[in-house]
């Protein structure tokens, strides 16, 4: 969360989708895929590159998959789901997800999940997932993922690199969903230019970045959702400053003005 | 906002960022400063590219600028500027370019614009601009300004290019800001999935992505805040469907659970 002038010095960034990550399964090693896949396409990865893993490969190697047909939902998700025609069993999925629900209307939940971040149906998600009645949890602790999928590439490959694990959130008052950071490690979330002059000489004064959703936006841009290309490459992005977790991208209850 | 299968075959995207844009004055032509700039460094702008402006230079370029010395503060500008220890003709034009104010607390103001976005301080914003007493506002019609560099490109260099014009927005639940689109001409504002199926079967039902956000937040990542860059070509994307509108980003009142 420190000053950044080294990141305006970056005026070429490219971003590649990585191809050849397989269908995950619970169990697998996201490393391993990552090393598997760079090396079928003749691909390097270079320290300064950030690698940005879209959560659901990570929460699928872990395990965060619940199948419905284990699920027993509670009296409140019968309640939502004659309101909508989605499943009751979905709704408590989510229900179990939540912490805190910051909304709720018409079927939709804008809930706040254990890790603080606020999303509908707090991050449970059915598509892109191997099996008719499976939904797909966020990671437990989606900065630790990251800073595993980190040290581990930093083994087996000798690179130092970023790492941003995203999901896809709404937003207020916009449509449509953009990727975020919701896992973060080796690099910092922010750019920070509060106190800086701008070349006018005005001291900057809320001119604080939020970088790491900008290179996990960034990344969806050679992502897509159908084909099965998980992972991206972004290199040539300069940053500076103390790496930090996505945690940090949670504002304060303090602050929040739309809790 | 018609389904894209062809952005899943995007998978290198490159990102420039133009130097060489002098510090922009009223009555300027924003598309005579842009190929100069290309000229001057060289660069060459491609049919299919994206062409992202900071609205700063756009508004300056329109003459959107306000010099504080010109403002008589309201009795209510004055009561805000009393909380915080800002200048009361600078909440005065806040006031002025809100249509409504969304939320007010502890001298923050979010607030609709009269475009219909949400945000902090109705776009109102005082660094970058060449003056002590200026303040800088949105353009009046962003999408009206994105299409003209549109066809001035088209007219001074026959390519075919989408062009959008960004702002830094605040985002409620996360910290720092983003740069996201408030014009857009020649490419769709989003990339829907709706009803397309997943490598599993899957029907996707929610997955609308916002490109035209996540273009404009890939672009600051070669922009920087201190390096006089408000110009960014992204090449390498791949878009289809009806060319939109920033208007179109905007969500409706009756979907607004936040308002």
């Amino acid at each position: 969360m420190v000053v950044s002038e080294r990141m305006d010095r970056a005026n070429a960034v490219q971003i590649f989708g990585l191809d050849g990550i397989p269908e995950v399964r619970p169990g697998d090693d996201v490393v391993e895929l990552i090393v598997g896949a760079l090396r079928a396409s003749e691909a390097k990865l270079q320290s300064g590159d950030v690698l940005v893993v879209t959560h659901k490969v990570v929460s699928k190697a872990e395990g965060r998959l619940v199948n419905l047909n284990d699920v027993e939902p509670s009296p409140f998700a019968y309640q939502l789901a004659a309101v909508t025609n989605r499943d009751p069993r979905h709704y408590e999925v989510i229900l179990r997800e939540s912490a805190r629900i910051v909304r709720m209307d018409r079927g939709l939940i804008i809930s706040e999940t254990r890790h603080g971040f606020v999303c509908a149906n707090a991050g449970v998600d059915a598509s892109n997932v191997d099996g008719a009645n499976v939904v797909c949890l966020q990671p437990l602790d989606p900065d630790a993922s990251a800073r595993r999928i980190r040290e581990g590439l930093q083994a087996r490959l000798d690179v130092s690199v970023g790492v941003i694990i995203t999901d896809s959130f709404g937003r207020t008052w916009r449509n449509g969903v953009v990727n975020v950071a919701i896992g973060l490690s080796g690099l910092p979330p922010f750019a920070d230019y509060r106190g800086q002059h701008d070349p006018n000489g005005y001291e900057l004064r809320a001119s604080v970045l939020a970088i790491a959703d900008e290179l996990a936006s960034a990344a969806e841009l050679v992502m897509g959702k159908l084909a099965r290309r998980p992972v991206a490459i972004i290199r040539g992005f300069w940053w500076e400053g103390e790496p930090g977790t996505a945690r940090d991208l949670i504002m304060d209850r303090e602050r929040d003005l739309f809790r």
